[in-house]
């Protein structure tokens, strides 16, 4: 840091994304992206709108808003596109948190909620998780301030059902209730049917995981117009073209070809049931994940010799330093190829440690 | 604005884009953007890039800030790559300012830094424009927080020389000096060279006006390693993966084709000399801009009624209601054509308004 930086930013920790190493060629299961590529009308769009790329991108995003609002059944004012779900999700602590306003957000979450907190200068409660990972939302009773719940939860997997979070937007209607749903295409039932029953939900989506597009960089958030103009003050306030031409033609293709992503979603989810049984056989303890990872845990191998003996193999996975979870790996559900890669490379390491696995995986 | 935004934002005013209206097929001389499209380069470039959407981006820029410290002739570590340069201004605010750290900056200038400093809770004094609507580095003095330049100005075009840089730099050494050349290229001489010398100041630059890129979303910083690790702080605490795929590979490629863009350069300041003559025939009062605009005022039609004569022919001019300037238009300097028919329409409107032009031009 120089001397010039700011005192309020003396004690910031930033968040730290999964590794991307240059030095070979890993297979990736570290940062929960999609095996598979954009569908072919995304790389047409996309070829098409290189053309204009002197002129600025559309601040009010009305094609993708359009076709967004098409597919999720709202009307196009309920919806505000982003560079990425970060930046929807940074808006929201903007708009919401201050001194007298502090965030609730489990112990467990997406690491970014204490950082755009700490930022801001929002203070925040962290929820403890229960002893099975899962949250529970009656703990949140009393809070009265803005709550954001990941829904599945990272890097747990664990999902809440509909009537968990509208028992949740319901006893905090006095101040927004934010369901950060990255990985809900991968199983889960959305929340989005309750925007219109409540003005304080605000459901957050990507397009990194289940439409393939963490390169591309594009999220957004649905709720009511209301909440919806605040975090377009925040916008206009910061990048009002924040959402580049080509990023916003992908979307559009993408939200178009959406059946290609549909099937794409089934196949993760039939690979991620067959990992999770054989990694269970194998003497791992395994969350019930409804995203597109997997969060396991061996008895006897820590989640640290773990990573690096996969590393050492090609094979990337993720491992946090949080102590509560520091024996746990988040494993991304990549191809069946992919995964066959890992599992085998997982029999040598535990074979390597003196844990050979008994059965016949 | 709900019942839920944050009482620090109740008097926020967020910026105001130049308008992209849809009704019709406009010439579009109001937001500075290059009347030539991207280089081949840089289709081939995003067309390759698409094939990788599934993967998250770089967030270290590592192929993109090689390729511009080989043209900036600086380190790789003296880079730092943006979502356009708004992100990297807006950085700066957030990193160097606070209510001890007050920002300072021309009265007339980019509408956006008061926004940024509204926003972050930042106090700032605006220091007026000198009679000529020029920059005097000395009236700075005596400012002990950050500076921010846009050099040359806008709206009004003015150029600051490499010495007037140096004073305020030097002159100002216990906080960051800022200079947003995203004009620059349109004849004006950089302060990149001053890097070296000073650790507080940063220069900005953006590929939206010379690099035809204003529809991608990229611009970056250039300072010592100390300042852009400030910086630094502030992109991994709000979007690590602020830069897409698609525009990290049209930047490369944009830097490649360099030569491409510097003769677009030549011929816009060509045209914007001869349109500047034209109308000062016609009786305007027009700045020396050294930008890819020109800002002019008509003695006796106001700026707001050329801006709607204009319009209703079909040419978007910008007209700002900041007193100061409202008799004034700042008009992007288009192709040949387009200034031929932007000349044509003035010529229109000042005889419907009974101020017929005497001479040929």
């Amino acid at each position: 840091m120089s001397r010039y930086l700011s005192e309020r930013h003396a004690r910031l920790e930033a968040y730290t994304p999964g590794e991307q190493p240059k030095d070979r060629r890993y297979i990736k299961l570290n940062t929960n992206e999609s095996p598979f590529p954009p569908s072919p009308g995304v790389q047409a769009a996309v070829s098409e709108e290189v053309g204009r790329l002197q002129l600025y991108s559309d601040p009010l995003c009305r094609d993708l808003n359009r076709k967004a609002a098409e597919v999720y059944g709202v009307g196009e004012d309920h919806i505000l596109m982003t560079n990425g779900s970060d930046e929807i999700l940074q808006f929201a602590f903007m708009a919401f948190g201050d001194e007298s306003r502090p965030f609730a957000f489990p112990d467990l979450t997406y690491g970014f909620y204490s950082v755009f907190a700490d930022l801001h200068g929002i203070p925040y409660t962290r929820v403890p998780l229960r002893e099975d990972l899962g949250i529970c939302v009656e703990d949140y009773d009393g809070h009265h301030g803005p709550i954001v719940i990941a829904n599945p939860n990272a890097p747990t997997g664990r999902l809440l059902p509909p009537d968990a979070i509208d028992y949740l937007v319901r006893t905090h209607r006095d101040a927004p209730v934010i369901i950060d749903e990255a990985y809900i295409d991968f199983g889960g039932e959305s929340a989005i049917p309750l925007v219109d029953r409540y003005d304080n939900l605000l459901v957050t989506r990507t397009f990194s995981k289940s439409f393939s597009m963490a390169g591309a960089r594009l999220g957004f958030g649905i709720a009511q117009p209301t909440l919806i103009r605040d975090l377009d003050l925040m916008k206009y306030s910061t990048n009002p073209y924040n959402v580049n031409r080509m990023t916003m033609a992908a979307g559009v293709a993408a939200l178009r070809d959406i059946d290609y992503y549909r099937e794409n979603c089934r196949r993760i989810m039939k690979t991620r049931e067959r990992v999770a049984k054989q990694l269970r056989t194998m003497g791992f303890f395994v969350t019930d994940s409804m995203a597109n990872f997997l969060f396991v845990r061996h008895g006897q191998v820590g989640g640290e010799a773990l990573y690096h003996a996969l590393r050492a193999r090609g094979i990337l996975v993720r491992h946090f330093d949080t102590p509560a979870i520091r024996d746990f790996n988040r494993i991304t559900v990549g191809s069946d190829d992919e995964m066959n890669a890992l599992l085998k490379a997982i029999t040598e390491v535990l074979d390597d440690k003196g844990y050979p696995i008994k059965e016949n995986v």
